[in-house]
């Protein structure tokens, strides 16, 4: 089953962000419907109409978004109507909503609302619980054309209460199995050439997609489960494979987050965790809070920014910055030693660097980061060679400095 | 002069966010260039060639992003050499950079990678100064077709800094007159009610535009100047009538960013910064280091998120948590104060409260949050009220605090 997405508003062609469209292609997908195309077109009669023509031709579904609404600019009814030759008529259901919404807060029904309950002749209507815009169901008995109003949370509740169930019913959907293998620590032209045969292996029927993220690297394989109730087994062989042939890059699954894995990891060990911050200036923490329950584990960080907060309160011996540097191995292990002691935790992670754009020198380029991390019975510390971007950098060498605890986490 | 924008690749088919077309279709339209139509497709060939009519057909410049790395599935550059009739060159500047990355790395270049300087032989290559896929400009005199990366920050860069400026020397471009009013601390739909007379007065040829992000809405208006030089003018008026109704939400404008603006009210006043964190967990360090230069007046945070952590680090008297509780007026203030001496700054901000999901009571239901900033002068506190959705509190309480030393800066 393919599914195109029309997402219309002049907005959404200078600059505002198609949220509703993004959402619509997982909910589609997860849902076994295939999105083939998704078109942002202008509030423009003409333009939508060539859509239709174009998208009629290549999918089965076809799910607009926006242009219901009571302004002059929102002209999709109208332009349906034309497109397929139809009339108008009033639906009393759509009246009675648009009436109960005005008369809960105390309002007159103005004439532009009322005109909300004119609908297509030929359309069924589709229930708006949050608004005044009925969707629009079109079916020819093949195809299937849904028009709904841009309003997000108006949108995202009929499409998951009506639309989804109305399409199950008529196209009976695929079961969809998707099961994603996060991966870390290697770029993703070295993960292709590594995992080729593996790849080669992958049988027709399941797709294989890399999502890279900042940081990482998520791999993707869908398949539709239309016969024997085997493609989760099929897709799980798939996986245990990939282990073996990649134990040391593959950090989770699905939708894990490495900070909560990490998370995770601390609570199993009933261990507590304390950060002290350099370059990333507070990033690090944030991905660990950023789990929920993290107060479990998590007791606090000292961002040291400037060397006299090394010193003063993380305590760390000023001769060693002086004749070291504060982007340093012997910084960064002082930094993970002192912060373990300072908030009484079992383990401590510690970063500092040069973040740029400034700050840089031939020595210590920018993106030139120190990774440490204290435990119960050692101390460890990397550098790293990051880039040039200071945003890229500070969420690189949070990744890493993770990523380093994660492994720390599983020795003992 | 009209462009599409074609964003290739199956992950923006199944939920993956499109960024890169709302950046480019803002950065388009401030350039006075019109976005009438953005296509969203799969990494197939005959796809990319079938939106290739279609786009070539209706727009004089065709964007593309994606699908140019070194994976199988890259498969843009072939098709672009199947769609032209063109063969393939080695483009000297794209492998220099490719190896020059690596070599900084200290890595090998592999096969897959050295593929990436493999160009269509009627392109011209524009520089990659983030990674390792060269950008390609196609030209026939009329019509333009530009295929970048799908890594944002890599398109970004190179959008900005070889684009824009060839298709301003191409195409001589109308001379955009585009400003940005930032405002915090009111919602669209009121902030819309409230300058309905004001939006009546802008003249036919500007185009106002709501783009609402996390926690703030911007207004931008936008006009070409094509006769007599007077469109900055008049947009400099119609904001200067706005700050007059709307003083007090108004924070900045075009591409400022709150916490960098902080940051240059500090510098300004030769004063530094520091910050003491329970609720925020990071966010709010990490908002302040994202601003280049941050170093020259922030020194450093302690991340109390344990109450031990509020008496050992904070010295923060433990009979005021027990008495009052960690979110309350007093604790919030004791942070302020002590974090401003223990990093010895002029300025602290602080922040305790209830982030959810967990943690919340009766007297104090999650989205309670406290915000404390102490001056050389003065402490003052408020208590906010936020939502349920932990990540949305994290931001709008480290968007609160920003605001509010913002205020106490203005002051003095």
């Amino acid at each position: 089953m393919n599914a195109a997405i029309i997402s219309i508003g002049n907005e959404l062609l200078s600059g505002q962000e198609n949220t509703n469209a993004s959402w619509l292609a997982q909910s589609l997908t997860t849902n076994g419907i295939n999105v083939n195309k998704i078109y942002t077109i202008s509030d423009d009669k003409n333009e939508i109409k060539r859509t239709l023509d174009d998208s009629f031709s290549e999918a089965d579904i076809l799910i607009m978004t926006g242009g219901l609404g009571p302004t002059k600019d929102d002209i999709t009814k109208s332009t349906l109507c034309q497109y397929f030759g139809c009339g108008i008529r009033i639906s009393e259901s759509a009246y009675r909503n648009i009436e109960k919404i005005f008369n809960d807060r105390g309002l007159p029904v103005t004439l532009a609302n009322k005109k909300q309950a004119e609908v297509p002749d030929i359309a069924k209507t589709i229930p708006n619980l949050q608004g005044t815009a009925p969707g629009l169901w079109f079916d020819n008995g093949i195809k299937t054309l849904v028009a709904m109003p841009g309003v997000p949370f108006e949108m995202k509740m009929m499409f998951e209460n009506f639309i989804i169930p109305q399409l199950n019913v008529k196209y009976n959907l695929p079961r969809i199995i998707s099961r994603t293998i996060l991966t870390l620590g290697i770029g993703e032209s070295f993960l292709s050439d590594l995992i080729a045969p593996w790849e080669k292996s992958i049988p027709a029927g399941i797709k294989l997609a890399y999502l890279p993220s900042p940081g990482l690297v998520k791999l993707r394989l869908t398949g539709s489960d239309e016969e024997n109730f085997q493609m989760e087994n099929i897709i799980e062989n798939l996986i245990t494979n990939l282990q073996q042939i990649i134990p040391e890059y593959i950090f989770g699954y699905d939708n894990q987050k490495l900070e909560c894995i990490v998370g995770s990891l601390l609570v199993n060990k009933n261990a507590t965790l304390s950060i002290a911050e350099s370059c990333t200036g507070g990033f690090l923490s944030h991905l660990i809070t950023s789990c929920p329950g993290s107060s479990e584990y998590y007791k606090g960080s000292v961002i040291s920014y400037a060397n006299e907060a090394k010193a003063d309160l993380l305590k760390i011996d000023k001769s060693i910055i002086e004749t070291k540097g504060a982007v340093s191995d012997e910084v960064v292990r002082a930094m993970a030693v002192n912060a373990r002691k300072l908030f009484k935790t079992d383990y401590s992670i510690a970063t500092t660097g040069v973040a740029g754009p400034g700050g840089g020198s031939t020595a210590k380029p920018v993106g030139t980061v120190w990774i440490g991390v204290a435990t119960p019975v050692n101390v460890t510390a990397r550098m790293y060679l990051l880039g040039e971007n200071r945003d890229v950098n500070i969420n690189r060498a949070s990744v890493n400095a993770l990523n380093m605890l994660r492994k720390e986490l599983l020795k003992s």
